[in-house]
C-alpha cells in the first residue's frame, strides 16, 4: 500500500521534472538568435556534437548487443539451466538502462548546443537573461537525467518485480555511463589540448580564435565531454544507489506485507527530486548578480528541502527515523567533500597560490607541487567517505539483521537525492563556457566577452564542488554496491544449495590478491585514456599544422578564409572511439578473470581493491586537474607576472597535464568503479559455479 | 638442538660476512690516490656526508630518546600493569635497532665516499680495476647491512627469548630507515633539482663542473640519499621480514621441544647471507669487460646457491619442503617483478622511447606519457605480490593452523635471502655516479670519464631492478606483518581475557574506515616529501643565484675562484631534518588515532588499505621517476634531436620531476609501509584495551 503509493509518487514526480524541463526546452528556444555569425558558428558546434554521439551511439548499439547476448545466454544464470524468461528480462533491463541513458544524455546535448548561442546573444541585454539562458539550458539536462533515472528504476521493478533486472537496468546505464564519459573525455581533451597548443603556445592566438582549425572541436568538446558524459556519468550513480538500495531493502521486505523499506527507498528518491524541482526553480541570481551565489543558492535549498520532506515523510509514513539519519549524514558528508574540493582548487586558497608561485620556478616546480597538493586533497575526501559510511552503518545496526548494510545505501541515496540540481548546475558550466567561445567568434565586443567570462568562472568554481561530490557518492555507492554484490551472491548460493559468504577476510590470501589486481586496475584504466588523448592530440596537431601550411591566408586571417573544422572534428571522433574501447573492456574482462580464477572471495577482494585505489586516483586526478587549470587563471589574472612571464608558460604546461586529469581520467574512474561492481553482482551466481580456487 | 645450531650459523655467517667486508674495506683504502684535486674535491664530499650524518642522527637520536621513553612506559603494554621488566626489555631491543641500522649506514657512508675517489683514480687504468673499486666498495655496505641485521635479529631473540623484543627491534629500525631514507631523500634531490635547474638549465654550464656551487651538495646528496637511505631501507625490510616469520614460527613451535620452524628461518636467513657472500664475491666482469653482466652474474649466483643451498639444508635438517617452495616462489617473483620494472625503464623497450618521442610536443607529453606507463607498471608488481602470497599461502596451508600465514612470510624471507648482494649492487650506483663527477672535477680527461660513464650506466641499470625488488620484498613484507599484528593481537587478548580475532571482514565498516584512511597516508606522505624538497630546492635555488651575483669570476670560472659549497650543503642539511619530522610523524600519529578510535579492527582495514595504496604509489613513482631518467638519457644519447632540441628540454621537466618521484617519495613509502604496520603490532594491547567503537 505505501510502496505503491510511492511508487505512484516516483512516476508522477518524474513526469514533473520532465514537465520543468519542457518548459525550460520551449523558453530557451524561445529566446531571439539574430547574430548570423553566431548561428552559423553553433550550428558548426551543434553539427560536430550531433555526428560524435551518433558516431559513438552507433560503436556502443554494437557493445550493447553483443553484451546482450551475453547476458541472454548467461544470466542470471545459463540459459540451458534458468530457462528463456529471467534472462530475456534481464537482456531487456539491460538494454533498456542502456536506452534511457542514451535519451537522456541526446536531450542534453541538444539544448546545451542551442542553449549557448542563446546565451551569448542575452549577455549582450546584461548578465541577469545570459545567466538565466545557461542556467535553465543546464536544468533541462538535470531535470531529463534524474527523471529518466527514477522513472527507469521505478518501471523496470514494478513490471518485473525482480531487483536482479533493476541491477540489469543499472549495469546498462552503466556500460553507456563508461564510454560515454571516456569517449567524451578522449574526445574533448585531444581538442582542448591541441586547440591550445598549437594556437596559444606556438602561435601566440587568443583562446576561441576562429582561425584556430581545431577551435569548432573544442567547443563540440565541451559538450560531448562535459554535459553527455557527466550527465551519463551522475545518471549511472543515481539509478546505481537506487538500485543497491532497492536489493537490500527488497531482501528485508521479503515476507512482509508492508514492503516499508523498498517504499522508504522510492519515497527519499522521488522527495528528492521534487527538491531538485523546487531547488531549480528558485535559484535566482539576487540582487548582487552574482552567478555563483544562484547556482549555491539552488543546491542549498534543495538540501535543506530534501531534509524536511523526508522528515516530514518518514513522520507520517512511518518510516525508520535511523535511514532518515543515514541519508542525512550521506547528503552532509556529500557537502563536506564538495567543500574539501573547492578548497585546493579555489584561486582564493593556498594551494592554487603556492602552485602559482612555484610555477616561476619553472614547468617542473608546477607539476610536483600540484601534484602533491591532489594528492593531500585525498584524505578529508577519504575520511569523508569512510566515516559517512561508519555512521549511517551504525545507526542503523540497532533495528535488525541486514539494516546495517542498508543504512550505508540510504546514505548514497540521501548523497544523491540532490543529483537532480547538481547536474543542472554542471551542465550550466560548459554552456556558459561555449557562450564565451561564440560572444568571441561573433565578435560581441569586450564588454559582451566580460560579462560571459563571468559566467564562466562561476561554472568552474561550482565544478570543483559537483565533481567532489561526483566522486563521493560514486564511493557510497560502491560500498552499498558490495553490499548488494554479497546479497545476490547468497541469493544464488541458497538456490544451489552452496555456503553463502558472510563477508571477507583480508587475511584470507585469495581475497588479498583480488585486491591487489583490483588496486592496480583504476591506475592502468588512467593510463590508457590518457595515452588515448596523447596519441590522439598528436594526431591532431599535426592536422592543424597541416591546415596552417597548406590553406593560404589562414595565419594572417584575411576575410573569407576559413579553416577545415570538419577534419579535428572527424580525427576527434575516430580517435576517442578508437581509444576508448580498450580501457572499458579491459575493466570489465579483469573482473571476470579475477572472478573466474578466485571465485567470490577474489571478487570481494577485487572490488574493495578497485573502490579504495578507485577513489584515491580519481580525487588526486580531478584536483590536481582543477588545480592546475585554476592556477592558470589566477596567472593570466595578473598574478606572479601574469600572461608571457615564466609562471604562465610553466602554469599552461600544468593545465594540459590536468586537462586529461580532470576532464578524461579522474571523472571516468567513478564509472569505471561502478561497472565493475555490477559486472561482479550480476556473475555472481557464475563465479559460484566455476572457478579455480 | 637444531635452533642452537642455525642460531650458531647465523652468527658464524655474520662474522664470515664482517671479515668479508673488513677485507673489502681494507683492500679499498690501500688503493692508490695520488690526485690532489680528486683528493680535494674527494674530501669536501666526504665532509659534507658525515656533517649531513651527525646532524641527522643527533636529531634522530633525540626522537630515539622520546620514542624510547614512550616504549618504556606503554609497551608492551602499560607499565603499571606488566611491570618494568617486559617495558625495558623492548624499550632496549628498539634502541639497539636503531643503533645497530645507524652503524650499518655510518659504516656505509665512510667507505662510499672513500671509494669514489678510488674508483675515479682506479679508472685511469682501465675499466676492470675501476669496476672493482666501486663494486667492493658496494658489498662493504651489503655485507655491513646483512651481517648487522641477522646479528642483531639472532641476539636479541637469544638472549631475552621474546618475539615481541625482536619486534621492538625492528621498530627501532624501521623509525631510523623511515628518517634516512625520507632525510636523505629530500637532501639529495633538493641538492641535484637546484644543480640542475641554475647549472644546465639556466647557465647551460655541465653536470658536475666545480663553478656550481650546488655540485658537492649533489654529489654528498648521492651518498646519503642512496648509500646510507637505501641501506637503512634494505635493511629494515630485512629485519621486519624476519621478525615478522620469527613471531609466526614461535607461535607455531609453541609446546614442541625441536621449535624446527624458528631454527628454519634462521637457516634461510644464515645461508641467504651466505649466498651472498659467495655472490659478492664470484661477481667477475668476465672477457667482455661489460659491468651489467658482472653485476647482474653476481644476482643470480646468489639466487641458484640460496636455492640449493636451502634445499640440502631442508633435506638434511627435515625441515617442511612447502616452507623451501614458498621461499622459493618468493624469490622468483622477486626477479620478476625486478625484470618487470627493467622494462619499463630501460632505453631500449618502447615505454622510454615513447615518452623521449613524446617529449618532442612539450613537456606536457613528456610528463602525461611517462605517469601513464608508470601507472601501467603497477599492474605486473601487484599481481606478482598477490600471486607469491596466494601461493605460498596455499602451499603451506596444508601443514597445519597458523602455517599458510607462516608461508607467506617465509616467501618475504625468500625474497629478502639476497639482500646482501642486492644492496651492494645498489650502493656501487651511488659510488660510481660520485667517481664519474671526481674524474670531471680532477681533470681525468674524456678517456676516463667515458669509463666511468660506463660504469655509471650499468648502475643505473641494475638499479632499476634492485628498486622493484626492494617494493617487492616491502610488499610481502608487510602482509606477513599484517600476519604478526594478528598474532600478537591474539597472544594478548588471550591474556586481557577478551575475544580475539580471526581475520577483518571488509564489510564490517569500522575496518572499511580504517582501509579509506589507511589509503590515503601514502599518497599525503608522498606529497609531504615532495612539497619539503620543492620548498627547500627553492631555497638552495636562491642561494646558488646570491654566489653567482656575489663572488666575483665564479660564473666566468678564474682561477681560485671557488664557490661557497658548504653553504648548499647547510640548506640542504637543515631543510632535509625540518621537513622529513611532519611527514614521519604524521605516518604514525594516524596510525595511532585510527588504532584509538576503531580499535584493532580499524587497524586491520588500515593497515591493509596502506599496504596496497602504499604499493601502487611507491611503484608508479619509482618507475615514472626511473622511466623519465632514462628517456632524458636516451635522448641525450643523440635520438630525438640530442641534447639542446625541444624533446630535450621537456626531458629535463619530466626527469626533474621524476628525481623526488624515485628517490624520495617512493623509496620512501616502503618504509612508511612497515613502520607503520610495527607501530600497530606493538601497540595492539593499547588498541584492545581503549578505542572509541
Amino acid at each position: 500500500m505505501i510502496l505503491t503509493f510511492w511508487q505512484a509518487a516516483a512516476v508522477v514526480v518524474s513526469a514533473l521534472a520532465f514537465i520543468v524541463a519542457y518548459r525550460f526546452y520551449r523558453w530557451v528556444f524561445a529566446l531571439p538568435q539574430e547574430n548570423a555569425r553566431i548561428t552559423s558558428v553553433g550550428g558548426l558546434i551543434k553539427n560536430g556534437a550531433d555526428t560524435f554521439m551518433r558516431r559513438e551511439y552507433s560503436v556502443l548499439a554494437k557493445f550493447v548487443l553483443v553484451a546482450g547476448l551475453f547476458i541472454l545466454m548467461f544470466l542470471p544464470a545459463p540459459v540451458w539451466k534458468s530457462g528463456v524468461y529471467p534472462n530475456v528480462i534481464m537482456a531487456v533491463s539491460f538494454a533498456f538502462g542502456a536506452l534511457f541513458s542514451a535519451i537522456a544524455g541526446k536531450i542534453g546535448i541538444k539544448i546545451a548546443t542551442v542553449a549557448n548561442m542563446k546565451a551569448a546573444e542575452a549577455a549582450v541585454k546584461g548578465i541577469a537573461p545570459a545567466f538565466l539562458a545557461g542556467f535553465r539550458g543546464g536544468a533541462v539536462m538535470g531535470m531529463a537525467v534524474v527523471g529518466t533515472s527514477l522513472l527507469g528504476v521505478t518501471a523496470v521493478l514494478t513490471l518485473t518485480g525482480d531487483t536482479s533486472a533493476v541491477l540489469g537496468f543499472s549495469f546498462g546505464a552503466s556500460s553507456l555511463a563508461l564510454f560515454a564519459k571516456a569517449g567524451g573525455g578522449i574526445f574533448t581533451k585531444t581538442a582542448d589540448i591541441s586547440a591550445d597548443l598549437v594556437g596559444k603556445v606556438e602561435l601566440g592566438i587568443p583562446e576561441d580564435d576562429p582561425r584556430n582549425p581545431a577551435v569548432i572541436a573544442d567547443n563540440v568538446g565541451d559538450n560531448v565531454g562535459d554535459v553527455a558524459g557527466m550527465g551519463a556519468d551522475l545518471f549511472d550513480s543515481n539509478v546505481a544507489s537506487m538500485s543497491a538500495a532497492l536489493v537490500m531493502a527488497t531482501a528485508l521486505d521479503a515476507g512482509t506485507g508492508e514492503k516499508i523499506n523498498t517504499a522508504a527507498v522510492f519515497c527519499y528518491s522521488a522527495l528528492g527530486l521534487l527538491a531538485s524541482v523546487i531547488g531549480v526553480l528558485c535559484a535566482k541570481m539576487g540582487k548582487k548578480k552574482n552567478p555563483t551565489f544562484a547556482l549555491n543558492s539552488g543546491t542549498y535549498t534543495t538540501t535543506f528541502l530534501f531534509a524536511l520532506l523526508t522528515a516530514v515523510a518518514t513522520h507520517f509514513f512511518g518510516f525508520e527515523w535511523r535511514l532518515w539519519g543515514a541519508s542525512a549524514v550521506g547528503l552532509g558528508v556529500g557537502l563536506i567533500i564538495g567543500l574539501a574540493t573547492d578548497y585546493f582548487t579555489d584561486d582564493r586558497r593556498s594551494p592554487v597560490r603556492r602552485v602559482a608561485k612555484a610555477s616561476a620556478s619553472g614547468p617542473a616546480f608546477t607539476i610536483m607541487s600540484g601534484l602533491s597538493y591532489g594528492f593531500i586533497s585525498v584524505l578529508p575526501a577519504l575520511i569523508g567517505i569512510g566515516v559517512s559510511a561508519l555512521v549511517s552503518y551504525k545507526l542503523c545496526e540497532p533495528l535488525g539483521e541486514g539494516y546495517a548494510m542498508f543504512g550505508i545505501s540510504m546514505a548514497a541515496v540521501g548523497m544523491l537525492s540532490i543529483v537532480g540540481i547538481i547536474v543542472s548546475n554542471d551542465a550550466y558550466g560548459p554552456i556558459v563556457d561555449n557562450a564565451r567561445g561564440l560572444a568571441e567568434m561573433g565578435g560581441l565586443g569586450d564588454e559582451v566577452i566580460s560579462v560571459t567570462d563571468e559566467l564562466d568562472s562561476a561554472g568552474n568554481t561550482v565544478k570543483a564542488i559537483t565533481k567532489g561530490f561526483a566522486i563521493g557518492a560514486a564511493g557510497l555507492t560502491v560500498i552499498s554496491l558490495l553490499g548488494a554484490f554479497i546479497s545476490e551472491v547468497n541469493t544464488a548460493a541458497a538456490e544451489l544449495g552452496v555456503m553463502g559468504i558472510t563477508g571477507f577476510d583480508i587475511t584470507d590470501p585469495v581475497v588479498f590478491f583480488g585486491m591487489l589486481v583490483g588496486a592496480a586496475i583504476p591506475p592502468v584504466f588512467s593510463a590508457m585514456l590518457m595515452l588515448g588523448v596523447d596519441k590522439n592530440a598528436q594526431r591532431m596537431v599535426a592536422e592543424i599544422h597541416r591546415q596552417f601550411r597548406e590553406i593560404v591566408g589562414l595565419k594572417e586571417g584575411r576575410a573569407g578564409v576559413m579553416p577545415e573544422y570538419g577534419k579535428c572534428i572527424d580525427i576527434a571522433t575516430s580517435g576517442a572511439l578508437r581509444e576508448l574501447i580498450p580501457a572499458g573492456l579491459m575493466a570489465i574482462f579483469s573482473t571476470l578473470a579475477v572472478g573466474f580464477i578466485g571465485g567470490v572471495a577474489a571478487i570481494g577482494g577485487f572490488l574493495t581493491g578497485n573502490i579504495v585505489s578507485g577513489l584515491v586516483f580519481a580525487m588526486f586526478m580531478s584536483n590536481s586537474g582543477g588545480l592546475w587549470d585554476n592556477s592558470k587563471k589566477y596567472i593570466e589574472s595578473g598574478a606572479e607576472g601574469g600572461r608571457g612571464s615564466q609562471a604562465h608558460k610553466s602554469a599552461v604546461v600544468g593545465d594540459t597535464v590536468g586537462d586529461p586529469f580532470k576532464d578524461t581520467a579522474g571523472p571516468s574512474i567513478n564509472t569505471q568503479i561502478t561497472v565493475v561492481s555490477l559486472v561482479a553482482s550480476l556473475v555472481s551466481t557464475l563465479f559460484l559455479t566455476f572457478s579455480v580456487f
